[in-house]
């Protein structure tokens, strides 16, 4: 993996670069749409390409271990094939979803012991098998097996937690430096920066990572409930840390608004599932503004749900899908705020190599972010 | 409307014509995918006309009336406009949903007082009612609204209910020509033919609706729980009866060997909710058999779902995504079906145009009914 940064803002910390991975580019700063499960809910591969213009997408580790499995993965030959999607994909490593989807966990120095949410059936998760798993998944990018602490937590729990993803972490750099690729293409490991809303912890945990030389490096364990202004000043203290000429992913984020700020403040990647999440209830994101698209006050409107990217059909239509949970209603506005966030991100891109990209961030972001 | 009888078969009664309608023309035989509120569940429109090759669809009355509602469909300029199809659309009448939707209805010779299955509020349809709600939703094909006697039912409901039936089309004839179409372009009128599995019923029906010599002609009332054979029967009787200038309709039906065996008695259109409500449970029609997704045989099969009509998508990644209702499993899974549907009567067209039929259904069917 090659990360070309191709301009850094001058009034703010935004960057524009390119990442090269094996099965392509990837234009930054990005999106990475979620598809948890091997699928981007209700999107269908085609449109997720040609529509909404994704360069790559996400897949949980955790979820596709527990469905289809791991044995259905790997004799189709990867995640790639087997969902036919030949762009870049990244994996997480499933910590998050043990921590906030599995009721009983138990965390020691070896792994986690954990229960699936959906059998009860008992698992168990280690850096090395996390680490062994995302090569069976094979996904381009792949990330370090984590603790993420909830927010609000402890400065003691914070650092101890901090303390034991840095010694996962080197487990996992080890397991992944002693296997290979699965598939014939290339993987990357980015590991994951932590310490909570602790700047003195968040800044040792940055050296800590910056210092494992890895391709990239991401910042987890924020938009976990803390303030904006607490999980800014964060990204910005890691920032100055992690190093430039890597690509920096900030994990979970987020709004359009958390993307602009934290383009701002150095970041390069991002992944959420609020555009798809938000969608499937009719809180849809346009190139005018936020819409709740159950508000009567869209009965009659016939205009285009948005004549950027889905000017096929009307708001009139979508709000009585989405009102009777018809299919074609997600469908529609997932791809909506999809291709809305891909526009932000690369428009944003634009901005950043012409060099005004804080003058058009402050002009978009009020348009953007009104409610209509 | 016009219907252009091109060939009928000299073994069987299959017949290929053309309907040319105010907005294009329809191949017959023809199958319509049903759009009950407004939409054929989980298909964009798009993939409806470009991958499922779909000349006409279905929209059910009584749903369209309760959501969105007249004046919604109204205000956009029709049912066409408002969810962006330009190609034929039918209506059916809303009879048969408030008959078996409706818990609570009481029918009179003026019309039916039933309840809404959404919020229970009262409602109210007759013929001219039915009629006018047909007019202003503005689909290209509109039905007379009838009563559809349950299965069984006793010789003298089966009458009494055909004799209402007749009385209820007169009046619907007499609204449908005292009105004119709202949105410029032209709606025809099909009567239906009622009288359960009585064949001098039957017999009556179908003459006393040729008598009204409308453009086409239904045949309502089947495929609710009678034996196949009956239904046949039942078909073959009313099509001996039936003008063979006037394109045939068997409402609600059915299986891919009922709309063979119906095509070859004369039948030139059908619906069925059957490919689309199947698909969402996995239940696929193939063109090398039928095909249970959910079956564990199917796990690691990476081949395509169907090379035909869904070659980028393996049955194992369908399958892992109906397991899990996602969304995309559904939308595969129907555009799979109902492209399925719409090969199997137009390649019944073609063999019925170059003399073949018979052979063709025979040597067909063994390979599309077998279970996989």
């Amino acid at each position: 993996m090659k990360f070309n940064l191709l301009r850094t803002d001058t009034i703010s910390k935004a960057r524009a670069g390119t990442i090269s991975t094996g099965r392509g580019e990837i234009q930054t700063p990005i999106f990475m749409p979620v598809g948890t499960q091997g699928t981007v809910k209700s999107v269908p591969q085609k449109d997720l390409a040609e529509r909404v213009k994704a360069q790559i997408i996400l897949a949980n580790t955790y979820h596709v271990f527990l469905r289809p499995g791991l044995e259905v993965v790997n004799r189709a030959g990867g995640i790639h094939q087997y969902i036919n999607w030949d762009k870049p994909m990244l994996t997480d490593s499933g910590g998050y979803q043990v921590f906030s989807l599995s009721d009983i966990r138990k965390i020691k120095e070896e792994g986690v012991s954990f229960r699936s949410h959906l059998d009860g059936s008992k698992i168990f998760f280690s850096p090395e098998i996390a680490t062994d798993i995302q090569r069976t998944i094979g996904a381009d990018i792949f990330m370090a097996f984590d603790e993420c602490p909830p927010y609000p937590c402890d400065y003691k729990y914070a650092k101890d937690s901090m303390n034991l993803t840095h010694r996962w972490l080197q487990r996992c750099i080890t397991r992944f430096n002693e296997t290979e690729p699965m598939y014939g293409v290339e993987q990357s490991f980015f590991p994951i920066v932590q310490g909570s809303v602790f700047k003195d912890l968040r800044a040792d945990s940055a050296k800590f990572i910056a210092d494992q030389d890895m391709p990239g490096n991401a910042i987890g364990g924020l938009s976990v409930g803390e303030p904006a202004e607490q999980m800014y000043e964060m990204t910005d203290l890691v920032c100055s840390i992690l190093p430039p000429e890597k690509p920096r992913y900030l994990m979970g984020v987020g709004t359009p608004e958390n993307i602009l700020e934290c383009i701002a403040l150095g970041i390069d990647m991002f992944d959420c599932v609020l555009p798809t999440r938000n969608a499937r209830h009719g809180y849809l994101f346009t190139s005018k503004g936020i819409i709740n698209i159950k508000n009567e006050k869209w009965k009659f409107d016939y205009t285009p749900l948005d004549d950027a990217f889905t000017p096929e059909y009307s708001k009139a239509y979508v709000k009585h899908l989405i009102k009777c949970n018809e299919m074609l209603g997600a469908t529609i506005a997932s791809i909506q705020n999809l291709s809305f966030y891909m526009w932000l991100v690369q428009t944003a891109r634009e901005h950043i190599l012409t060099g005004d990209f804080m003058a058009w961030k402050k002009e978009i972001l009020p348009v953007v972010m009104k409610k209509l």
